[in-house]
């Protein structure tokens, strides 16, 4: 560790998951002697509470990362394409929370209670990908049974938060249910349809294969995390009228069976999982209570009706921490321990 | 048909399936003669609009079946099993939305749409049982499936609309969203946890076996509405904050290949069924726009990534039209048409 700690940029600053990028840095005491926040011009002069201080937002622009040793990005796609090989040659790591480099073959993409060792690949691009959010959920239930007995199929549906389409999508749920309360009409803008009180099949584009984009990132992204090109993956993914934490319901078929008990050993040891599975207690994770904690939830745990090897649960975790911010900041943590 | 139509009961009339059976009755013009709205105590002398008329309603009792043709029950299970058999004592043929005899092997389970064929055994207890909601939609997506090929496996994760826990349950998410627009503390009294901004993992109460009551009826009424007792169902069912009809993501192997133009064209010919599918106009279904109608919408439609003969697509139907009251009433008019 350098002297004092480390000059952490968040570029992005002024979005959703940067925001929470901010808070997860102070909160978990993350190292930095020097924080920058870096966002498009508009947002530019803003002033961002950290650690008792207010930084104020500066243009992200290639040079802005003389300096830095680490930069976590979280400005969209486009931004991290332009920018990140930038950063990296200013010498900065970049841990980047959008899509741009997450199937490169020379960037790692991790979740740090599953595929840590990984992270040591950022040499060759400077850059670590932080994976979809409803990726990373499933996968803090799934990472667990997979090192138990191989993962052959996987059947996912989401309920996914608005605010997983950012802050300005947030408030628009929030919005049109104020309107409707005050009997107004309901305004859509950042959704395709009206998000308050109906359900959307359709989160990000679609592709040629009658998938989104979304749900192609949880077939691609969870075979290169669980280090399994075998694995198969069925998904759909839905928006639903929640604020904040993503909720996925799972179908799993594994090599051997895992008895119901079994899963539920294995889902209690593993870190940042939290069993919470009693029905009869109506005790069952649930996105309002998921919403602003560290760990996923996991619960419903049943074996499947249909299949002898399979397993059925329910899995919530709050997507702009575990999903998001939080992820890029322990991946953070592991590079400042072990590589920085 | 008797002179001038048919006397006819709806027990439950002042609950949401039994509003919705007197909407329905008239709006198909079903011959009715006489109409007796029947509820308990709490609700007698309330008075209904019914085909410009006001009709008063009176106790549910034993004896209120004296010259009724055909009754309509949806008063919930305990007073189904209490005063379906008096009604048909009385000489009225039941159609009974609870699932207090839809397992019973003498009495039919019907859909009409799939098996009409088994109204007829209706003579056997004088009982034709209506299907739980979230099983009509589904089956009515995966029947034109089954009869083009055998369905092997299904696995189902239902979106839920509040009103299918009745009218209480629809007011609850109302009070608690004008309650959030206001600041106010949010009641729960219905629902086991807030619904409002929420999702539960948790309809109708938990079995043994991990799964709850509503999670099962998928499996067993599935089996017996396709007369196939060897499909497979592995289900999850779920409430979101959505005031009417329900959705399902539904993930099924058959034993034949289905691609999917074949689907499409499988469900446009499927009477009840509206395929509405093409993302790229943005064109799928979605529960706030199919609450209020007959028909039941599928899109989403999508060959499976992980098995061969494997098809996803996501059905949406108005749980008190199509998953209850207008099924009751298609019920009815097969039986009038071909029985009474």
């Amino acid at each position: 560790m350098p002297k004092d700690g480390y000059v952490v940029a968040v570029a992005g600053a002024t979005g959703a998951v940067g925001e929470v990028m901010l808070q997860v840095l102070e909160q978990r005491k993350f190292p930095v002697r020097k924080l920058l926040a870096l966002a498009s011009e508009r947002s530019v002069g803003k002033r961002l509470p950290f650690s008792g201080e207010e930084v104020r937002v500066e243009m992200l622009t290639r040079d802005a990362f003389k300096g830095v040793d680490i930069a976590l990005f979280s400005a969209g796609a486009g931004r991290s394409l332009e920018f990140a090989p930038a950063a990296w040659q200013a010498g900065a790591v970049v841990v980047d929370n959008s899509s741009a480099f997450r199937m490169d073959r020379e960037v790692p993409l991790v979740v740090p209670e599953i595929n840590p060792h990984a992270i040591a690949l950022y040499t060759q691009r400077g850059i670590i990908a932080n994976p979809n959010c409803t990726t990373i959920v499933t996968l803090m239930a799934l990472a667990p049974l997979h090192r138990f007995s191989r993962i052959k199929r996987v059947v996912a549906s989401s309920y996914q938060a608005v605010s997983g389409a950012g802050a300005k999508a947030l408030e628009e749920l929030k919005q049109q249910v104020r309107a409707w309360a005050r009997d107004q009409p309901l305004m859509v803008e950042v959704f395709p349809y009206q998000i308050a009180f109906n359900v959307l099949p359709h989160i990000d584009v679609f592709q040629e294969n009658g998938y989104t984009k979304e749900e192609m990132k949880l077939v691609h992204e969870s075979r290169k995390i669980l280090e399994d090109p075998a694995i198969l993956v069925s998904p759909t993914t839905v928006r639903v009228p929640v604020f904040t934490a993503h909720s996925v319901s799972v179908h799993v078929e594994t090599e051997q069976k895992i008895p119901a008990a079994k899963a539920r050993e294995l889902f209690s040891a593993f870190p940042g999982l939290q069993l919470l599975d009693d029905p009869a207690a109506k005790q069952y994770p649930m996105p309002l209570y998921a919403a602003g904690k560290d760990d996923c939830y996991v619960g419903r745990i049943r074996e499947d009706l249909a299949v002898p090897n399979g397993l059925n649960f329910w899995v919530c975790g709050d997507q702009l921490r575990k999903g998001a911010a939080l992820n890029a900041v322990q991946i953070a943590e592991v590079l400042a321990e072990r590589y920085l």
